[in-house]
């Protein structure tokens, strides 16, 4: 498996392009993502009760499994805005179908930005008639550019591998930022190969891969009304279709899984305010859904998050949100380790020099590990700290 | 229903004071509150699972319904402490119990501070010495001061009322700051009144109280592992003693119930780096625990938070943090108000004008009003904001 340039558009008969369209105060704020021919594609999309209307409209195209095109924009949610806001979606499909030439129901549609605005729809249509035309086998880094809120950087990664006698590359672009906690779906990330592979296999692949990549970051909490992954397949590559269990499978599958915990870590570590990352390992309790709880209860403690921004060993914290999980926990049966130091063993503190615990939480990556004593149930949760870069760029999102 | 001075002491028949024994690096650390007679005692504690052994001590005092005398250091929470930190309490019951002349089953215990360091014994025991010494009629001031850990200022409350032929007094001190998201219970909290009042009939009112004022509440959405409020009642007023569902009961109750809301409410606006709070009510919710899971989450949202500390009307981040609850919402009739200001209606953005939305939200409580379309349940949530100030305290909390 080999990391190549390109992005999105390494992959065989994918073009990309990126337009700068007036929704955002500077910057490009209009992606374009095209197949050369029609694709499988599967996805992951917010549950949450106020999802935009592009999430329902994406919906819909995945229910039929292919597509041909996404358009995206930044700046704007297009979310909370009511009747309009749905036609505005349709629109944005009708406007790109019109200019690619193909059909409105192959587009599919992302919006990110300001909930409850009304969508400039005239700068949006400006926009695609421009990265229309600018759409390149190049183009991937201007889409990961577009695509970008309060991020600082483009998040991109494309990786190749042999399959039978051909091979398989497959990109993959992703924003994050703020408002980054999914659950069973996750925030804008857009992936492409040119593999073959039937829409009821692509869709449970991706769902594997998120669980472990997307699902399993968070920044602050904030479950996203826009959050979705998208992964079109275009079978290009002009390898056999791929079948599940297969070795091909497996290969592509572990390819997938790299890709997405690639760009789930970078947009927690380009999370706003963001200085340092934790990761959050809980083992040992009673199933994985506990444990799950547990984990990102203490990834989203705003004291562990502080404690991390500090350098501070102060782990009593991590006991204290983990008992906040309301997982039922035995405190007799818990240890916990900071960055590899065992601290809390079966219900009792253990005596450490404090410069050894000063040194295991001085690291780019916090480590946590709690172990409940409990049962077989593990899981895994990657966050940043909480610093007061994050409450400045919240503070003042809008005005 | 008058306010009078004196705090935890205006009642009949309570002492109270506050020592420096070196648990802080400054300030007092230690305060005792004694009942010359006999008091029936209620209390709601936290059912944190790493809860302190302090609270297991106060459970099997409140079982018992009596207590004579309340401990309380501050500076450490005899937390995560193991056996050593189970003795230690008792330690504490027997030292009180010792210098006041009860025993130490009358002896409540309560700790506030950094959780997983050892407590200092032997300057808890000094400290209990120092304040036995200076017990007096005017001393809850001293007391209120010496629970505090990083609060700004101490929180203190007495009423007096008419009851029958005779008068009552009630007081209240607490301490909050962070970690600050009861549930079930509450931070310290120390309440006495000179009303007869039996420990069942107390119990029941307590809760009533508590659920609408320590449990309706939250700073950072934190439960603490050391989470109490206790209620004394001594008799010593020498009116009848009360009867549940009586005019005097009613009164009592309302009383115990401003008394409750006061310090709450002081608790978060003295919250870390609060500069302005927040009121979020919720209606038309299926029931009474749907709005209340609203209301909490609306309050906790790291988004909404910042956006009140940042004066910034971006409601939309009220909508998207309600279905962050996980209730189930029809965004279609759900209504929104800020500051007193429609924003939204049954799904659809209202045009505002942007001066008065600034208006709504620059205010030292902003109101925010998110009505269901679904059914009978209400709750109310009082928060505050987010800001550098409580990043800047929590990050060099123990080093």
């Amino acid at each position: 498996m080999t990391r190549v340039e390109g992005g999105i558009t390494a992959p065989v008969g994918f073009l990309a392009a990126g337009a700068a369209c007036g929704i955002k105060r500077r910057g490009k704020d209009l992606a374009l993502i095209l197949s050369e021919r029609s694709a499988s594609v599967a996805g992951t999309l917010t549950p949450h009760p106020f999802r935009a209307s592009s999430v329902d409209w994406c919906r819909a195209v995945l229910q039929r499994g292919r597509a041909r095109a996404i358009v995206v924009n930044s700046g704007n949610a297009n979310c909370c805005t009511g009747r309009k806001g749905v036609q505005a979606t349709a629109q944005m499909a009708r406007e790109t179908a019109l200019h690619l030439g193909v059909r409105p129901r192959e587009v599919l549609v992302a919006s990110t930005g300001v909930i409850g605005k009304e969508l400039p729809l005239e700068r949006v249509k400006q926009g695609i008639r421009e990265a229309s035309g600018q759409l390149s086998r190049r183009g991937s880094h201007w889409a990961a550019e577009a695509i970008l809120t309060t991020d600082t950087r483009p998040k991109e990664l494309a990786l190749r591998f042999g399959m039978g006698r051909g091979a398989v590359t497959l990109g993959g672009i992703a924003k994050g930022s703020g408002m980054v906690s999914p659950r069973m779906a996750t925030m804008l990330a857009f992936l492409t190969t040119d593999a073959r592979i039937e829409p009821a296999l692509l869709r449970a692949m991706l769902k594997g891969a998120v669980a472990e990549s997307f699902n399993a970051v968070t920044v602050d909490g904030e479950m996203s009304t826009n959050d979705l992954v998208l992964l079109m397949a275009n079978g290009a590559g002009a390898v056999a279709p791929l079948r599940a269990g297969s070795p091909a499978g497996k290969k592509f599958q572990a390819a997938l899984g790299k890709v997405c915990q690639f760009l789930a870590h970078e947009i927690v570590r380009d999370g706003e305010g963001v200085s340092r990352t934790m990761r959050v390992t809980v083992t040992g309790a009673a199933d994985p859904r506990a444990a799950s709880a547990v984990a990102r209860r203490v990834a989203e403690s705003l004291l562990v998050k502080t404690m991390v921004a500090g350098r501070d060993p102060n782990w009593g914290r991590i006991a204290a949100a983990a008992g906040n999980s309301l997982v039922r926990i035995d405190p007799r049966k818990v240890s916990i380790q900071l960055g590899g130091v065992a601290v809390f063993r079966r219900g009792q503190p253990l005596r450490v020099k404090p410069e050894r615990l000063l040194a295991a939480v001085d690291q780019p990556e916090v480590r946590m590990a709690i172990e409940l004593g409990n049962g077989p149930g593990k899981a895994q949760m990657i966050s940043g700290d909480l610093t007061e870069g994050y409450v400045r760029i919240n503070a003042k999102y809008t005005t």
